[in-house]
């Protein structure tokens, strides 16, 4: 789906539309018309006038439509000789003639079936000498506009005094693209939309994937660089002749958009503001340059200054997170400020307490920002770290070495917080950055984002991190596969299935949590209880939260288990049953055992034994995190073997599922994709690895000459990777 | 795209065909016509047409056009004072009489523009109750057919004896469906085509994601299982109706197919023999049952047999390597005759040499693959090791443990070798596998794949190991990312790219290999043509070849070079340059520095020191083995720190980038992703990580009891996670 435009915007006030349709949107390959399309676009019309648009057409084609039917005549009136002669082409005009009535008949019929009145209007280029001609032309079609009847137009080629419909390109119009282009100044139309065969106009040849569709033309810039597509296969016009016509109406204050006529909803979504074709628009090199392009620049730019940043050493890199740490207290009032505008305008909008709750930028919140910044800091420098050492053969040493991922996309929701923790993560781990945050925390992304890349040194460039602050989608960014390596939803579990399911770029996250606690029949009751009422009620809205619980049958019916169930409803948790369960405690019926509940409800149900418990998990799980409880070494150890899940406890509640209850430091998310990093993921998850080897003139030459030793070396000694000062030291 | 169907081969003899137009598919949702479907629809049986075809249409709709005209003459007609009155339902002849007509004028002027003509042809129920009429009517048809006239067929609504077209199910047809399955038999079609507004039959409601389309339907299968949709929104007819037409053509010999009349194409692709919509065919329940079902089927099953197989103790997963080492070895007779058979398929077909070389099993490549296998048996078992051990708080001890990832999909082209390596690799790693090998060497693959699989004990099942033996293609197995976790391509760059392209699975391999050899001023030149040399010619086809040499400027016009270019000449090397190198060496100039030759051809540009070098790197470069050769270690450093591919090198030949060679073991393949796993992986590309975490009842308690120390462990001490015989003997 294309996303809306915010160039676009005054598309919501059009009322009055010419539709100019284009020889190779009306005709198939084989010259016969295209009736699929032309039928698709009557019931687009159709649709446009029952919505109260002013519709007018100018359309092409009967020149086609002629001649395919006289070429057709010719053969069925030849002579076998005459066949055999060298055949003229047909007279332009008198396909023009013939092609005219069929065109026409057939969009009154198509219009007739849809309960739409359509008139022909045949115009030449010299009736618009005569300003009377004009006056009256504009008459005759309000008259109609107000009859809602659509007025389609046509060059009267058949008898217009141009030389030939295809080869004179004189006059005050020379094709349709231009006739549309002076009705819409003529009769004031509030948009021009030329259906095409392409998109839209490209930056280059749309086969080529360097091209781009420009989707705002601006002629100080493209003028130059785009390479125009050749002319069209049947009819006039081509590109350039859109483009001129195109610019023309549009310096005279009637907006243009060239768009694809073979997508049967092109011009609905045009009036809807939607980022498709290419809008030619009077101010247009006024507004800000496309954002497509910058979203893409972006991101190389960050993949630039993250390379700089990997290349300073370990202690200017350190530097800057301390940097960030004092700009941020030292901004504080101005943060703060930015922040309570958010707020207040959240509040005002009627947002959610629990959004606005979020929002905000608590007492304090600051200065455990800048701390937590600073323990960072002083963490071990997580790149460059040499993993393994091997000796591959007598003086040729490899190393594998961590490095940073690259570049990062994070997407979150309300928490201006989560934009300093990222960052700082970012910094330290040397990765390039782009930011999408929510509308609601606008000002005080912006801010922080400021005083952030404010404290990157010019030898990095704060480019470095990159704050997304237009109103592109999210759809937009996560098709940049090319330049992004990772994508970070930080929000709603409904944030990251959409972000996984509309990318290729890995997405480091977890939809869902569906998390089990298995109380198996020797379980210390009263510690069962313990971790149940944790597990459940310390943050009923977490990920790692119990979701359902499972019990040995033995333990049905035992005045531990009903105490364990008590407790749960005196906490307010709202118990649902399995089939199982639900014959013998009676709860209702859950409905389904796939689900999250998210909040002070859960399911409970009876298994066999633990093996019942693990096969239910594998089925219904999330693969999160479960846990057990048991006193029994067997059982715990069958469940820790067995379960296939990122975190699988024992004895202890699931709600320690978590980076910094894991002791990993900055927490970057959990994962539930079994690829790349799983579980609660800390900085490592924004770290890969790169071989160095280091030789001494060893060359492979079919393996004849090298005796491989493959000997593990200890990771202290030998060349450590330098960082540029020792280099410069050398 | 949709994948050829092997079932439905015989559309390649399909002469005559009906296609019924269901309501559906001709009205829209306001009760218009579908102008668009229907104009797409004329092309298409036009198309049809003219590739020599004979097409019957039977066509819907004219009630549903007559009301529509019927309401709106009648609303003309009305009063106010008529319009408050309760509005009786309009007659349905009445409105078939009205439609008819309005409906047949819009098919003869569609298909008049189309260069086609049509006829109506009007029946009734008791009009085939006379055998003379039946004689007649195939008679009229092969007349029109004849003269390639498309007969368009409906019911005689208006005149019927039928008490109201919408409710008497009674009689010899009684709806479109069965009047079209009635005309299939009587015609002598050879396949009925039922256009629906969906895409076929599913075995549940459309909307449900379980829901799975029904490629074949199978009366004995499906009968029960389907939940037919509701009811067409307009028309009799629904899904029930064409599944008991359906049947009843197809059981008296017909083949039918339902299928979307949205995809202005679908015929065309019926006829194809793709895999779209329900068939329905009378051998069906005769065929193999459904392939799409059996793929999914599969990964589901192999990840079933992997946890048992991960559950095995380390000895008994060893023991059945050395099982399928040993079952190797001795049905080495048989392997060898499959692929002498496959062999001489092969030349017999004419493939080409290198490709008949790759599938050949040379002597003594049992007993290597055997000899490798017990290698790998003796190995340090990859999975269950810890990774990283914390104390999180008193008593409480996390466990970063490896695990196995679930289920791998290897697509690999020719070498019958790989199947035996994969397999022993996934066996292992305790992963689950789904093999899917290139047809010229499938009766090699279907022996490897039955010995390896009877080696497998019952306690794990020989469903470890899928062979996809079916004609299924690579892109409906690449849907597959509910099951599958890692495709592994092995095989040319064209089929790594393609895979990449069209799954959303993550793939572990690279598309491309543009590897440099920059040569800086201060090298050993005797040591830069030994590299140079090496990485060139060694195997120039290699992804880890040299395809650009890199100079220091000051090195141009140098002896040195000189002797270098010439040796790579001698060698049969084509060499191209840079726009800089042409100027001064006169080579003719390179398309492109992104291109990879993979044959012996390389280009050279001259740079101006190693930072520029670093430059062209990043900029033209595929991040795959980049290789710097120097005497300066100021220069190394630099390159090594900085340039951003998977494997840097320092005076060592780029031939050197294989897992082999790095002494990884097994090599699974070499990624230039940057997710999961970087350049030549080993195993531990088959592995992920769980989290382990040991407890004594804490819980959380918004974090106010516990004292957190996370204190790393070390690795050996402490309860480890055992393998099953040790719980046992627990």
């Amino acid at each position: 789906m294309a996303s809306a435009d915010p160039n676009r915007a005054f598309m919501k006030d059009v009322k009055r539309i010419i539709i100019k349709v284009g020889t190779a949107v009306i005709t198939r390959n084989d010259g016969r018309l295209a009736l699929g399309r032309i039928g698709a676009l009557c019931e687009q019309v159709k649709d446009l006038n029952s919505q109260g648009y002013e519709v007018i057409m100018v359309t092409s084609g009967a020149v086609g439509v002629g001649r395919q039917r006289l070429r057709y005549r010719k053969l069925v009136n030849s002579s076998f000789a005459d066949l055999q002669k060298p055949q003229n082409e047909l007279d332009g005009k008198a396909c023009a003639a013939v092609g005219q009535s069929g065109l026409m008949a057939l969009y009154d019929m198509l219009f007739t079936q849809l309960d739409v009145s359509s008139s022909q209007l045949l115009v030449t280029d010299s009736d618009f000498d005569n300003s009377n001609f004009r006056e009256r032309l504009c008459e005759t079609v309000e008259s109609l506009l107000e009859l809602r009847v659509i007025p389609i137009f046509n060059e009267n080629d058949a008898v217009s005094t141009r030389k030939a419909p295809y080869e004179d390109s004189s006059g005050i119009f020379w094709d349709n693209d231009s006739l549309a282009g002076l009705l819409a100044l003529e009769l004031k139309a509030d948009l021009l939309v030329l259906l095409s065969d392409v998109d839209g106009l490209y930056s280059g040849p749309p086969s080529e994937p360097s091209s781009k569709i420009i989707h705002t033309y601006i002629k100080e810039i493209h003028y130059q660089e785009i390479t125009f597509g050749d002319k069209s296969r049947v009819g006039r016009g081509g590109m350039t002749a859109k483009v001129q016509a195109a610019s023309l109406a549009s310096g005279g204050g009637i907006p243009v958009v060239i768009t694809s006529g073979f997508d049967s909803q092109s011009i609905v979504k045009v009036l809807q503001g939607e980022k498709i074709g290419t809008l030619f628009h009077k101010n247009a090199s006024l507004w800000e340059p496309s954002k497509d392009a910058s979203v893409h620049e972006m991101a190389v730019a960050a993949r630039d200054c993250s390379r700089r940043l990997q290349n300073l050493s370990s202690e200017e890199r350190k530097k800057i997170l301390f940097d960030v740490a004092d700009a941020l207290e030292a901004n504080e009032d101005l943060i703060r400020s930015e922040n309570e505008a958010d707020i207040a305008a959240a509040q005002e909008a009627g947002y959610e307490t629990s959004l606005v709750s979020r929002l905000t930028l608590k007492p304090g919140k600051i200065a455990s920002l800048a701390k937590s910044i600073r323990t960072l800091a002083n963490m071990e420098d997580p790149i460059n770290e040499i993993l393994k050492r091997t000796e591959v053969a007598d003086g040729l040493v490899l190393e594998k070495t961590s490095s940073p991922l690259g570049v990062l996309l994070i997407v979150f929701e309300s928490r201006p917080d989560a934009l300093v923790q990222i960052a700082s993560l970012a910094i330290r781990s040397g990765n390039g950055l782009l930011l999408k945050g929510g509308k609601e925390a606008m000002r005080s992304n912006t801010i922080l984002h400021k005083v952030i890349t404010n404290a990157i040194p010019g030898n990095v460039g704060e480019k470095l991190i990159g704050l997304v602050t237009t109103r592109d989608e999210i759809a937009d960014l996560l098709k940049l596969d090319d330049v992004i390596d990772l994508v970070i939803p930080r929000g709603s579990n409904k944030l990251v299935s959409q972000i996984k399911a509309s990318t290729k770029i890995p997405v480091l996250g977890h939809a869902d949590g569906v998390c089990h606690v298995y109380i198996d029949k020797s379980a210390d009751m009263d510690m069962a209880k313990r971790i149940v009422l944790d597990a459940k009620i310390d943050y009923p809205a977490a990920c790692n939260a119990m979701e359902t619980l499972l019990v040995h049958k033995d333990l049905a019916k035992t005045p531990e288990l009903d105490d364990i169930l008590l407790a749960l409803k005196t906490a307010g948790v709202n118990i649902y049953s399995g089939p199982v369960a639900h014959k013998v405690l009676g709860y209702p019926k859950a409905d389904s055992f796939h689900l999250e509940y998210s909040s002070l409800a859960c399911t409970v149900e009876f298994v066999d034994d633990v093996q019942s418990a693990i096969d239910h998990i594998h089925r219904y799980g999330s693969a999160h995190t479960d846990c057990v409880v048991t006193t029994d070494d067997k059982v715990a150890e069958s469940f820790l073997r067995q379960v296939d899940s990122a975190a699988v406890f024992y004895n202890a509640s699931t709600r320690f599922s978590d980076g910094a209850r894991f002791g990993l430091g900055a927490e970057v998310g959990i994962s539930t994709g079994r690829i790349h990093a799983r579980g609660p993921v800390g900085v490592e998850g924004l770290l890969t690895t790169r071989w160095i080897l280091r030789g001494k003139g060893q060359v492979v030459n079919g393996d004849k000459d090298v005796a491989y030793t493959h000997k593990t070396l200890p990771l202290q000694s030998g060349p450590l990777l330098l960082d540029q000062d020792s280099v410069k030291n050398l």
